[in-house]
């Protein structure tokens, strides 16, 4: 490793990442120079002394995490990577933001070797960070045993002044300090200017004593540029253990720039030809060419992934005698590293005959996770703070804690939008995490659901007290546009499912669903279990849940506790002498994925008297009803009543469909 | 005004606040009692010495605000509600929770006099207390002069740990800290517990200190029944003009409750008849009649409301005497009151030629601001940290700020939430606040935005770089389902106007709706401007923009960006024989909401060749294309390159939408 006398030479290789920065937005002709310039010597000191990591590796699991929280500086983060070794030409940077490149404006996990998280909304790198140092708690905690370290590493994340106004940030970073994660650092480039200009104009708190109050561990470092005094202050923050820390580091927004820096003008935009040219010339830079990469600058780059490829190499040997040794967890292990379930995870999910009594399906959710969860350690969730109403705990399990560091249940506390965040990061940490709050809720955390979407990660939501239906809390908990506006994310499924069984059903496809996330949208009122349901009919979005023995007349289309009224309405119908088919229908998305025999099976074309009936958003139903067909939806707001009489008021009742059946017939 | 000595023998008012709830949560059979039961004292002290309202007026503009951001303590407001003499007779207090009664689960604002605010979603209400704090300033800076103080009320708040614990009350606190609202006060709750159980297990940090970080001024009571510490507390948060004030009062969730006190058993369900009854014993007080209000308790309550009717009746005559002195100021007064829009406030609305060069439609925001900000002084607002993006500046407007105390620039900071809960207060407030940030942080604020719509408040959102083809930024900015799930959220206004002039129009329609928020979806790139587009179209929410001579053999259905594609296409295909309308299509809503003969005019059902062409979620086009329709939208994520490339890359170019025409006639 290098001194720091050393260091005192690191001019180059800093000033070769702020114009591998400035010329990459230059190239562009858009991005974010400024805080890249600001925040080089930070991170070069970060990366080449401090972070450990693979290049030639880097999923290694026990790799120290970095998260640019503040995404705009995306140029930042690819010199880095270049630089270290990462599989990131120096072309790919010359591409920054062009169609197809590694480059994009903001970070995209997946897309970039070595990008932990997509970032670029503000604050959910916070959150994103919490997450991931949680997850090497509770991986720590389980597989690390005396003489066995095999979990070892630690999170840090570099955030900026935008990123710390989010209530998203506020909320993981109070959670962070109750559970006292001491193995996440947190830089904050405090430049003090913002888009708008000066935070003077709008953020004028006292940030460190902010992160007191949470019970964080906070270091000031007044010049940014001062590599040692930041390396006192990394050292200091790794050596404290029981608290996370943050250390506030005053930069200046485009450093080096004459005519810029320390101005929003830095900020988000090139800094333009002549500009480029005034700092180069500032710096003692070359002008020419661009992408300029000396020698010089490569090598402690190369110093420290060469260490890190050393430490990996260890591990791996370590991770040899873990494997050999007696007992199921390194299999274990293996099995968690591969993102796979353990075989017969599903035998003990519990099944229920149709003359069980009604139940909620948000409470086959308890019966469920605890059946489980001995099976998936890597199974961990919670609710922010609804947790009995959400039926999430797992009962043998401890509440996570600075005293329970393996405890599986997590109390979020009132964070709906921290607790998305966070489990955003515990999934890219391997973890396979639920969260849960009432279906209303969602609108908290849904800057974080489509992120998890984005980022393909197998996160679960479990979402209950799914309509008007809920009863008396009334319209500022009912939702009527959530279930549309979460269906309308792309790469979210989405399941609502008809009684306890379609509950398991719909259980079983976000458990074994990897390539993203996950919502159950459940009741909080009895249903009751319906004869007939079907888990394969649930993995396909829609099946023919009940038919009559001729060609049905009439299809009524509904999900969650509307089937119920809905098949004894399609009974009445039938003995009416109008066959009236019943599809119960928990996914927009797994039906649409299904081809078109199948989907015209379940809906034949010719059969156009087709009634929707969802007490939520009436809004895209039309596609599968057709033009001749109708929708009985709730389009306005709820109120405040039993849910029996809400059922009468907004006609989900089997009468009432009925009726709408007959309209629709006549 | 009763001296504390008085106040003493309160302890037969307080408990009736207490029982009222009690016994309202248990005629309901469910509801919050717990906290009601905590802070009746706090209550009882504010609503009988400190709070200045007239029951009889409950709108009269210079009373004090209460915003019960705990809202699940709804019963404790209808308690005071009653008590106080406003038009909510103790029938209704039994009717608590049913259908039709004016006591919901949580308390609504325009359903109950004297519910200042809708509240229930946690946090909410800490912003709305914000923003009505900052109208009252914003009216109080415009209206008094020497001698004539019109304007001059406090806001007070009573807030739960589960409010402090959401972000969107940090955003909304440390806004309000840097603006010095000294006017505001917020009462906190400190009981420990949540649903979950104790504060301990999720919520440990230092509220207090936290809130001196955000500049606040900060106080504790340590025993929440202590009438004279919390007088003294509340005198010296008045005393405190320059900082708001955080009282912060320990109190006992369920105090009272032999069995539930201080637990989470006390917090969301009723205590059930045994509980009551042991309740009731240990205060002593009678078992029955149940919704007892003994004469005794009523005292304080009527002494208050006659001290604020007197109050109210000293504002009236000075209030004419405004009224009658020279100048515009009075007639500008009662015009606000009114919420009228002034005569006249359009002329100076732009208007773009088609000759105008190409300029992007968030840029048009600008020139209607400022055209129209000199007429309307009630509008206020601006942006979460990108006014320069939006385009929401007032030129000759200072920024808001402790210094600039009458300042219509608001600088929200990046807290897209606490901006929203915030715009919320002050429409409330009678302010006419637009606000504003990139439509894909739409997400982060919509919890804010339904409840503007389901309290009817006439916000004005401005959501600018609409949909992929932003560009460079990347999927992390570019909107999919945003402006979808706007649509899906009942009494939102959503306008994605197509041009300059579509712009104008659709920022007309907002400023003229008085009974719910307007989101504007513009671009952030640069679109020609149209011939013959249509004010009136724009109203009507979708129109025809382009036709031939003939009948239409096709439609093409666009909204924004994507409409001039679309009339170039249709020319296309009118030019090779298939005559092709263009209907502009701005607004499902106002669309919906015309006649039939007028949509079937604009779409006529026989034209059954459709294709709807939108850079977002194709969800719920179905409905306007019919099943022999198409639909061109973008299902998945965006990519980061620069618009024009975006545009050929997803097919939103005009030669792509030919072809799509033409594929569906083939």
């Amino acid at each position: 490793m290098p001194t720091l006398d050393q260091a005192a030479s690191a001019r180059v290789p800093i000033d070769t990442i702020r114009f591998l920065a400035v010329d990459m937005v230059e190239a562009a002709g858009c991005g974010h120079p400024g805080a890249p310039m600001a925040q080089a010597p930070l991170a070069y000191l970060l990366w080449t002394r401090y972070l450990r990591f693979d290049p030639d590796a880097p999923d290694w699991t026990n790799r120290d995490r970095f998260v640019l929280s503040c995404g705009h500086a995306s140029a930042l983060l690819y010199a880095l990577l270049h630089l270290s070794g990462f599989d990131l030409d120096l072309d790919e940077l010359e591409r920054f933001r062009q169609l197809g490149s590694k480059t994009p404006g903001h970070p995209e996990r997946g897309l970039t070797p070595g990008v932990e998280t997509t970032t670029g909304p503000l604050g959910q790198g916070v959150g994103n960070a919490v997450g991931m140092a949680l997850a090497e708690r509770l991986l720590a905690e389980r597989f690390n045993h005396e003489g066995s370290t095999l979990v070892d590493y630690r999170t840090w994340a570099v955030v900026s002044d935008g990123d710390l106004m989010e209530g998203v940030a506020s909320e993981a970073s109070s959670l962070a300090g109750h559970l006292g994660l001491g193995k996440l650092n947190v830089i904050y480039d405090a430049n003090q200017i913002t888009i708008d200009g000066s935070t003077d104009i709008s953020f004028t708190e006292d940030v460190a004593k902010r992160y007191e109050a949470y019970g964080w561990h906070t270091l000031q470092v007044s010049d940014g540029n001062d590599l040692e005094a930041l390396a006192v202050a990394y050292d200091t923050a790794i050596a404290e253990t029981s608290r996370p820390s943050l250390i506030v580091v005053h930069t200046h927004i485009g450093f080096g720039s004459p005519g810029k820096q320390d101005s929003s003008a830095a900020h988000g935009a090139a800094l333009g030809a002549d500009e480029v040219q005034a700092t180069k010339a500032n710096l003692g830079w070359p002008e020419s060419p661009t992408f300029l990469v000396p020698q010089e600058a490569r090598l402690p780059f190369v110093e420290a992934a060469d260490r890190g490829r050393e430490a990996h190499r260890q591990w791996r040997e370590l991770a040899q005698r873990f494997a050999s040794e007696p007992g199921d967890h390194a299999a274990e292990w293996q099995r968690i590293q591969s993102g796979q379930l353990p075989d017969g995870w599903a035998t003990d999910l519990p099944s229920y005959e149709a003359d069980h009594p009604a139940l909620a399906t948000r409470s086959v959710t308890g019966a469920v996770l605890n059946g489980i969860a001995g099976a998936i350690p890597e199974l961990v969730g919670g609710s922010a703070d609804l947790a009995g109403s959400n039926a999430t705990d797992l009962e043998n399990e401890p509440n996570q804690s600075r005293h329970d560091p393996g405890g599986r249940n997590l109390r979020f506390g009132v964070r709906e939008h921290g607790m998305g965040a966070i489990a955003n990061g515990l999934a890219i940490g391997g973890m396979r995490p639920y969260v849960a709050t009432f279906l209303i809720f969602s609108d908290y955390m849904r800057a974080a659901i489509r992120l998890a979407a984005l980022m393909k990660l197998p996160v679960i939501y479990v979402f209950t007290h799914d309509s008007v239906l809920l009863g008396e809390d009334g319209p500022t908990h009912q939702p009527i546009s959530q279930l549309l506006s979460l269906r309308s994310i792309p790469n979210l499924t989405v399941l609502r499912p008809a009684d306890a069984n379609e509950t398991v059903a719909a259980w079983h496809v976000a458990l074994e669903r990897r390539t993203g996330p996950t919502a159950l949208v459940l009741t909080r009122q009895k249903v009751p279990v319906l004869e007939a349901t079907s888990a394969d009919g649930v993995r396909r979005g829609g099946y023919i849940l009940a038919d009559t023995a001729e060609a049905p007349a009439a299809i009524v289309l509904a999900s969650g506790s509307e089937v119920a009224p809905a098949v004894e309405a399609a009974a009445a119908l039938s003995t009416e002498g109008t066959p009236t088919r019943v599809v119960s229908f928990p996914s927009w998305e797994l039906f649409e994925a299904q081809d078109a025999d199948y989907r015209d099976t379940v809906l034949p074309p010719k059969v156009t008297a087709r009634l929707a009936v969802e007490a939520g958003s009436p809004i895209g139903w039309h596609r599968w009803v057709g033009p001749k067909g109708a929708v009985h939806a709730r389009d306005g707001y709820g109120a405040s009543a039993p849910t029996a009489a809400l059922a009468e008021h907004f006609g989900f009742t089997a009468e009432h469909v009925a009726q709408r059946l007959r309209e629709l017939l006549a």
